[in-house]
C-alpha cells in the first residue's frame, strides 16, 4: 500500500509518519490497534485543506454579500467596516482580526434560513475565484489534503472538519471537495431559531455569534459533536494548537500535523506575520509537544487540486 | 425483503408506511430517490427507543450520582430537591419538569472530564436495573424499534438520536444499544470547559446548561449538529412535535412517527397526563400535521429486547 498512497506526498518524515501511523492502528492484533469506531481524525479548513491567501475565502464571500446589501443601502458603502470591506484595504481587515470578520459575516445572514444560505452560498462557489491564483475557491484545495482523507477513509477513519470559519458555508462544499459529509463539518457558528409559520418548519439565523470556534473552543466543540478524543488532527497555525495537544494527550498511539506553509513559489510562505492566523508557538514548541510538521515545499510534490 | 423486513412489527398501516417509504426513497429511478447522504432519520430516545416509565432512566443516574455525593455531605439528605430524589418521592420529583430534572443532573457533573462522566455512566448501566420491568435499563429498548435502526442502516440511512436527555448519558450505552455512534447523538448537554495541565487537555463539564434539546431546540440542534433536513423522524411526545413537523415540511418523501404508548399489559398506557414528557396535542393533531401513530399495543409484536 505504502507504494501507491499519498501519490502527492513525497518520500519522507512527514509521511513516513502518517503511513506508520495508519498501519500500526489498523492493524489487528497489533498492540496498537484502533478500533474503526474509535479512528476519529480531525482537521482544520483554513491554511489546512485550502488557501487561505491572500485572505479566507469566506472574508470574500463576505465582501460579496456586503455588496449585495449595499446595492440596497447605499450609505452603507461609507461606514466603516463595510467601506474596508467593499473597497477590499487588505489592511484594515487584517486589523479587524478573524473574530470580528466572521462576526460581521454572520451579521450580513441574519434573518436567512439554513437552506437559503446553503443555496447562495453553493452559487457563490459555483462562480467566485481566488483573485491570486486565478482559480475557482473550491479549486484552491490541497491535493496532498485531499488524498489523505481518502486514505485515512479507505482505512476505516472518519474525517471531521473543525474550523474556524463559518459551519454553513463549509459545508455547503466540503461534500464536493474533500468528500466531508454536512455533518462532520464543525465550525464557528450564529445563534438560531426554529421558525414554525402555519406548517413550515425552518432554521433561521440570528445576528448573536453562538460558537467562534478557534483555539481551546475546537476541543470544546469536539467533545460537544464528536464525543470522543480522535487520534489524529492536523492544522496550520496556533489557533489549532489545542486541538492537536488534546488528540496527543489521550492514551495509546495518536498523530499530529501541522502544514508550514514555506512554499512562496507554488503557494505564499507565511506563518508569525500572518496576523489572522499566526503560526508562532506551534513553530517555537512543536517538538516539545510532539507535533509533526509538515513542509508544503518539502513534503508535497504537488499543491493545488482534487483527486 | 418485506417477510424479513421488521420482524417484530406486526402488519398494518404503520409497517406498511415505513415498508413502502423507504423503497420509494431507495429505488434507483424513483421520482423519490433520495441520494444516501440526505437518507438521515433521527430518532427521540426515551418513550420512543427505551422504556421511561416509571421515570426516565437519568433520572434513576442522578439519584444514584445525589446518593453518593450525599454521602460527602450528610446535611444534603435533608435538602429539597435532593431529599425527594433521594427518597424517590416520585410526586414530587415529577412536579419540578423534565428540565429541572435535568438541570439538577447537570449540576452534579461539574468539574467531571466528559472521559471521567462516561466511565460513570457505563458502568452504572453495567449494574443498575429498571425497578418496574426488573431488567438492567439498556435491556429495557424497544426490539422493534432496534429493527427499525438496523433496517434504516441497510438501506444508507443514517440513524441520529434527538433527545433532551444529557448527550453524554447517552453516548455511554447508544453504540451497543442501537448500533448508534457517538457523534450520532444529540442531546442536552452542558457548558464545558478545555481545560489545560501540562501537557494534559481535557474537556471538564460545567454546572451551566447550555441546551436543553427540546421541542423547538430539537429542530436548532439537528441544524447545527447535522445541517440538513431528515427525511424520517421517530417521537412519542409533544417534545418530538417540532422535530417531526421539520421533516414534513421539507420537500420530496417524508415520514414521521409518534409511538403511542397504549400497552399497560407489556408497557404502561400513558400520554396526556405523564408531566415530564406528555402526548396531547400530538395525539388531537396527528392527522392534521401528517404525523403517522404507532400502536405499541397493535403494531408491535414484541416491546422488550435487542436485535
Amino acid at each position: 500500500m505504502t507504494g501507491v498512497a499519498l501519490p502527492s506526498w513525497n518520500d519522507g518524515a512527514a509521511k513516513s509518519a502518517i503511513l506508520d501511523f495508519v498501519a500500526r492502528v489498523t492493524t489487528p492484533g497489533s498492540p496498537e490497534f484502533v478500533p474503526p469506531p474509535e479512528r476519529i481524525a480531525t482537521f482544520d479548513n483554513d491554511g489546512t485543506l485550502w488557501c487561505e491567501q491572500p485572505l479566507q475565502p469566506q472574508v470574500f464571500f463576505l465582501i460579496d454579500r456586503v455588496k449585495e446589501l449595499a446595492n440596497l443601502d447605499p450609505g452603507m458603502k461609507e461606514r466603516q467596516p463595510y467601506k474596508a470591506l467593499l473597497e477590499q484595504d487588505y489592511k484594515t481587515l487584517l486589523s479587524l482580526g478573524k473574530q470580528a470578520l466572521m462576526e460581521l459575516a454572520f451579521a450580513t445572514h441574519a434573518g436567512v434560513t439554513d437552506e437559503l444560505f446553503n443555496d447562495i452560498a453553493e452559487d457563490w462557489f459555483r462562480k467566485k475565484s481566488n483573485p491570486k491564483f486565478g482559480r475557482l475557491f473550491k479549486e484552491c484545495i490541497y491535493r496532498p489534503q485531499v488524498e489523505l482523507l481518502g486514505f485515512l477513509r479507505d482505512n476505516g477513519f472518519k474525517t471531521f472538519i473543525v474550523s474556524g470559519g463559518g459551519i454553513d458555508f463549509i459545508r455547503a462544499f466540503a461534500e464536493e471537495a474533500y468528500g466531508i459529509l454536512r455533518e462532520q463539518v464543525i465550525g464557528s457558528s450564529v445563534k438560531t431559531h426554529c421558525e414554525i409559520k402555519g406548517d413550515r418548519v425552518s432554521v433561521v439565523k440570528l445576528s448573536e455569534l453562538s460558537s467562534f470556534d478557534d483555539r481551546e473552543e475546537k476541543v470544546v466543540n469536539i467533545g460537544r459533536h464528536i464525543g470522543r478524543r480522535p487520534i489524529l488532527a492536523f492544522g496550520n497555525s496556533d489557533g489549532d494548537l489545542a486541538m492537536l495537544r488534546y488528540v496527543l494527550s489521550g492514551p495509546g498511539l495518536r498523530l499530529s500535523l501541522l502544514v508550514h506553509h514555506d512554499d512562496p513559489e507554488r503557494e505564499v510562505a507565511y506563518d508569525r506575520e500572518f496576523k489572522l492566523s499566526p503560526l508562532a508557538e506551534g513553530l517555537d514548541k512543536a517538538g516539545q509537544y510532539g507535533i509533526t510538521l509538515v513542509s508544503m515545499k518539502n513534503d508535497w510534490s504537488t499543491v493545488f487540486g482534487g483527486s
